[in-house]
């Protein structure tokens, strides 16, 4: 077994590039057996389907959002600050796994109905956690009112838009790229402008 | 010709419909034709390829995107304004023709390499409106100095992510969504705060 687990991360590396560039539904069994210079057939030794390595990939997506978001979102910062680390702990996983975050944003709807719904689920608790925060800024009179549903959204919208573009040979670092979200993001959420200069924008 | 616009049209909203649910890659023309109780073949008398349907599918939306945005980018308004009306007309067509939306936003990459190349300068001439709105923003003192290329798609991002969720039936209407939207970029955007308020965030 200990050859297994090298050899299945392999097949799920290339599975996961030939997701991301043609798409799971274009993408055969042999081609990602032949990416690895495999035999169609030895392949199945280490995936029983497509689907399973599909299901792989982004289950551990999932994993490393949890991963590294879960534990700064139940901090004890300031709902801003937790905010901002959660926004650069998210750039950080769409960058450093920037193929992975492709096909778990885009190719997951391709999953069994089962799996599907199930990671609906766990998607769904993951944006809690910025619903959360966002619920807590409001509270505490740190943000404006606003649907923290909808501003959840809109921030990992945008987020995860960067896998679509970012580059790690680019001017600017995943933290400094998070960084500029973050001002953003935070700007539009504070509540720190009086009423009359809210106006100018209404 | 007066039979062939409407057929055309049923072919182009059919194959939208599958282009969105399955992925381009897994719907074949077949597919498209028995969805309208068509012959694979006599739909050949309409289209060329499937590659040309999804070619006027995506040209279409990029259209109605240029038609609604364009006007209001080069308007006289101050940059904040314009760009309340930009989120607003671009959401309009998010929500309007939704599942063109996905589809252009989704499936363009499976146009062929010289289609590609020119959809991809028309999306970057596209995204070039916002960049100049915001640069114009930041030019007149109204906005902060950020990055108007990353503010661009920051805000784009999280305006096409709309298309993924947004149902016709819930309660908010595409100009309540555009709003809550544009308040958020806004707010992020207005160099209306002193800078110790600025720092609380830093």
């Amino acid at each position: 077994m200990t050859t297994e687990t090298p050899r299945r991360q392999q097949i799920e590396d290339a599975a996961s590039a030939l997701f991301r560039d043609r798409g799971y539904a274009a993408t055969s069994v042999r081609d990602i057996a032949h990416a690895l210079d495999m035999q169609g057939g030895s392949l199945y030794a280490h995936v029983a389907s497509k689907e399973d390595v599909l299901w792989s990939i982004v289950s551990r997506a999932a994993d490393r959002f949890n991963a590294k978001v879960g534990p700064v979102a139940i901090g004890g910062a300031p709902a801003a600050a937790r905010l901002r680390e959660m926004i650069r702990a998210h750039v950080g996983v769409v960058t450093g796994a920037q193929k992975d975050a492709v096909v778990f944003l885009h190719e997951w709807r391709f999953l069994s109905q089962s799996r599907r719904e199930q990671m609906a689920e766990r998607r769904d608790a993951y944006e809690a956690l910025f619903r959360h925060v966002i619920g807590e800024g409001i509270a505490s009179g740190a943000f404006k009112p606003v649907d923290p549903r909808m501003a959840a959204m809109a921030i990992l919208s945008a987020l995860n838009g960067i896998a679509t573009w970012y580059s790690a040979s680019g001017e600017l670092g995943p933290d400094e790229v998070a960084d500029q979200y973050a001002d953003l993001f935070l700007g539009g959420l504070a509540d720190s402008q009086p009423n009359f200069m809210m106006r100018t924008f209404a």
